[in-house]
């Protein structure tokens, strides 16, 4: 792909999903293995669930509006699947109207920061287990498909 | 891709990686979830790795000749990896040489069968988290990868 493709596919994705590339990059950068749109067991999905080599898991929220952040208030419901918890904002997002307690990540296509760490919690150890399963068989399933996606042949 | 693309890609893979596609197209059809060349902790790396939904770890190691089983003597040192272990092989391969106690798979470049089922044995915990959360990082990291390549731009 050269730089002209790679703009027009950046440019076609929702602004949820540029901002999810740069976050995951960077938190890459920061040894953590990323997985977008993971689907809990009470149904609700997170944006990014990460991995570090301790086995810690992080959970990002991406807000990439202030009506994407409105339409969304149920945040305290990630809390109990994760030790660390972000909102991930575009530069431009009006911060006062966060919650002051999680971590806040400035994000845009290419990469991101962490502004503020997130307080860290301890998941209890089955909830853990089970989450790092699903991480786990989630991330395989999705990766052989890729790979080998069985195009009917 | 069309037909004859598949064909030549097929041809262009190494035997044991035709073998390991079919492999994985069996195991993803029967619940497992799989990851294909696993580097584990003592450097050695397994061919295909696959958890179930409960957890269960197993390891498959592909051996494609009787040449490739004979240069590599050392597949007991996979079992403490494991929950369950398998060998499997092409429908031509001389069953006979291979060591009775293991599951056996007879697998080609579409699809594979589990001729002969592995005896469970059961990882310590400790090791089972260490895999699970292994399984999971790579997978993750690999996907990841596949998904936004980060060409330099």
């Amino acid at each position: 792909m050269n730089e002209n493709d790679v703009d027009n596919k950046l440019a076609a994705m929702a602004p949820g999903h540029r901002l999810a590339r740069g976050v995951g990059r960077a938190l890459t950068d920061l040894g953590w293995s990323c997985l977008f749109e993971v689907v809990l067991k009470t149904g609700r999905r997170v944006d990014i669930m990460a991995l570090d080599e301790k086995g810690r898991i992080a959970v990002v929220e991406i807000k990439s509006s202030l009506a994407d952040f409105r339409s969304d208030g149920k945040w305290q419901e990630y809390l109990e699947f994760c030790d660390l918890f972000f909102f991930a904002v575009p530069e431009d997002f009006p911060r006062d109207v966060l919650p002051d307690e999680p971590g806040l990540i400035i994000a845009d296509r290419y990469t991101a920061a962490v502004i503020r760490e997130a307080p860290e919690t301890s998941l209890a150890p089955a909830r853990r287990k089970a989450l790092t399963l699903r991480f786990a068989r989630t991330a395989g399933q999705r990766l052989l498909q890729a790979l080998d996606p069985r195009g009917g042949i």
